[in-house]
């Protein structure tokens, strides 16, 4: 029996008997030698096989054997997974990783089914229905361990600074942040629940326990009927809350060098394979992130040529295209920080300078998108009561989270930032859908 | 301007100028002097303050802010955020630490309503209620810290071995385990979508789509009606599935390796606060766990005096707690695999020995308490189908899953954990609402 070996340390082996399992690529059967395409979640490597096409009556059980071999190849469906086993050679010759295995065994765990209902090529919401075969594309693979580099590094960027882990419920009685795009669900007969749409009220309540710094990555759901490549119904939020701040700079600074930190560990561990498989040289940032005041950055677009049609003062998606080729050219930076937003365009809770009456908070862009919002909060609560009331706001229903302000709170802020926002900006993908495990929109709730 | 320092940080430091912010704990009002004690995310300090009662007609600026600051003091309410600057003095006969802060200063942050609604002893529901003034008990808050570094163990377990972390959808167009127990919601008018109750399906999905090795820590909903200490409607859930594995068995010993590294980085790291804390000795389990098939246990059960009165052959609460004893006597062990299930007590997917006909599964209880329940998964698809048809599911409804099946896949199994029963156990709670951030249950979706 040999152990099986993963694909990409085949090179580290001397020539010899090996076992590799994984899954059948492509298979060309020609008359005298049949070749096989392994994939394993590490790679891909080449099987090869003599044929055997006939033999005669009296033909040696190895023979008969050979020949059972040759025919199970030729009947071999792609996607089938299988177990080989074989003799490694290595193989200038060979163009992909210089070696072959040369059959000798081969062990079927579940055949698929002859046709595969899609290629790489088909169209997105096909390969939508098949997710499951679509993620089986090393690119695809790639992403994915792209995310958990990515995760791992925040985490561990948290951790050495000793924030707390939380999970904060996703059934709520009351909305989280607006009363509009909430899921509602019946909850044992007498209650109506929500699905959360953010964990904001939550996070902040972890700084009136006095967790004075936490994180969460978790999901949330927005009954967002909208079809742009860039939300969902259901996403990974990455969030964060700190106690103690001056301001939202003070968040904005946290962001930066976390997101510097994440983006170098990935470098160092996929860049060589983005490189490869996207041509994309991955930029680690460097810090400080360039900041522009929001005011700024709209005479920024005019002056660049560019009139946002939008009447609420805040950027549209061509107008934050503008501001990353300004920013690029001005600072060869690939991320800004858009400071200073006006109330009318924020949420209740973001506090406001006194000063300028601006609130202190900011956007975060990566190539032009925006992939964070982040803010001081209003941790006085009349001020806090009156803002929600302003906004429209019924302060009875959000009492509960009022109440978290009541018995003592610490200044805080934090950002809530879009996994696969960043994974989408990363591997120059045109949708979200793209770099998520299962994507879940208004018309899309299987598989 | 002094820089705040945390708490735990003071023993550190020479005596001199210090800011510190945190909430008051409790005020010891004396006549010529004042105590506050003042807690941060990191413990706690003494601050101490002569009072001054009165001032003349003609007191100085100086004598004036004294007189302020001891009313400040004296009206200060339980649970005030603030701010404070003072002179540290390491002083032996001080039972806090040997450390106290002689005050300069105060700056309030955020006062507090002059009545705390709860108390530490407090009936454990009303603690609930005002759940974020709960978490700001010392015990409460260390066991968030070793959520943080328990689950950051398991993820760091998995990552160096090339395990892929996924977020699998929560919002899904069918049931995930059964039929039972599902929370229901419209969806875009049109559909009705489920709240997962596992990530089962999708899990093993990512067997077929060829990631090798995953996990996931989520949430998942379970509309259980039940009030017992160890069920919530809404729970954290740790799970890996893995491909190529000959038996459950390769999933139980990745689990108790996983299991024994994540136990000692927590008894590394905060092994003397649970003792001091909780009183606990933190374990960390020796490898291989004890396994006993489940038909001897029951036979052990029997042989100990208790006879189960279930009639399906598994273990009730009582029954497992005298496995608990048996193996603490025989092995000196806190955990047990419990294997080798009846297919009539076990879902549809888990894979039956050919031989014996029993489940390729087990429960891992941990001090007497299933806190996991693991497998090797039927990957032959008409088995499959057979089984789900066995079991009275319609395999119409399943069929997004077996399309997983029918396109290649490989052997696989997995196991899922609760997160909450867990860290119950490890601090000898009596229930998982002690535990939890946020606690849900049937009458419970606030704060």
């Amino acid at each position: 029996m040999n152990e099986r070996v993963l694909v990409k340390h085949l090179q580290d082996l001397a020539d010899g008997p090996v076992s590799v399992s994984g899954w059948v690529e492509t298979v060309r059967d020609q008359k005298k030698v049949q070749f096989v395409i392994l994939r394993d979640e590490t790679g891909a490597v080449q099987l090869v096989n003599p044929a055997t096409r006939e033999v005669g009556d009296d033909a040696t059980p190895e023979a008969t054997a050979a020949l059972e071999l040759t025919e199970t190849i030729s009947a071999l469906a792609t996607g089938t997974f299988l177990t080989v086993t074989g003799h490694l050679k290595k193989d200038e010759r060979v163009k992909l990783g210089g070696l072959e295995v040369k059959l000798s065994g081969l062990e079927i765990a579940a055949a698929a089914l002859p046709e595969t209902p899609i290629a790489a090529d088909s169209a997105q919401d096909k390969r939508m229905d098949w997710r499951f075969l679509d993620l089986r594309q090393a690119r695809n693979n790639l992403i994915f361990r792209v995310q958990t580099t990515l995760e791992h590094a925040l985490r561990t960027y948290w951790i050495e600074r000793d924030y707390i882990e939380i999970h904060s419920p996703k059934l709520m009685a009351s909305a989280s942040e607006s009363n509009a795009e909430l899921f509602a669900l019946e909850y044992f007969g007498e209650q109506t629940a929500y699905l959360a749409q953010s964990p904001q009220f939550f996070k902040q309540m972890a700084q009136s326990a006095g967790f004075g710094k936490i994180f969460e990555i978790g999901d949330v759901f927005r009954a967002d009927p909208s079809f742009t490549s860039r939300h969902a119904t259901e996403y990974t939020s990455i969030d964060a809350e700190i106690s103690w701040i001056d301001s939202h700079e003070d968040v904005a600074s946290m962001q930066e060098e976390l997101l510097a930190f994440a983006f170098q560990t990935v470098a160092d561990k996929h860049g060589a394979e983005i490189k490869e498989l996207f041509d994309i040289d991955l930029v680690v940032p460097t810090i400080p992130f360039p900041r522009i005041p929001l005011a700024e950055a709209v005479e920024i677009v005019k002056a660049r040529g560019y009139d946002i049609p939008r009447t609420d003062g805040d950027l549209d998606p061509e107008g934050e295209r503008q501001i990353f080729a300004h920013v690029k050219e001005t600072y060869g930076h690939e991320f800004v920080f858009v400071t200073d937003y006006h109330p009318e365009i924020r949420a209740f809770y973001h506090m406001r300078d006194e000063e300028s009456g601006l609130t202190k908070s900011y956007d975060l862009l990566f190539k032009g998108v925006e992939i964070t919002t982040g803010a001081q909060r209003e941790h006085r609560v009349e001020v806090l009561e009156a803002q929600a009331r302003e906004k429209g706001l019924d302060p009875e229903h959000l009492d509960f989270y009022l109440d978290f302000f009541r018995y003592g709170v610490p200044p805080h802020g934090g950002f809530g930032m879009g996994l696969a926002r960043v994974l989408m900006l990363m591997f120059g993908e045109s949708s979200i859908r793209e770099v998520t495990y299962l994507f879940r929109g208004p018309t899309r709730l299987a598989p």
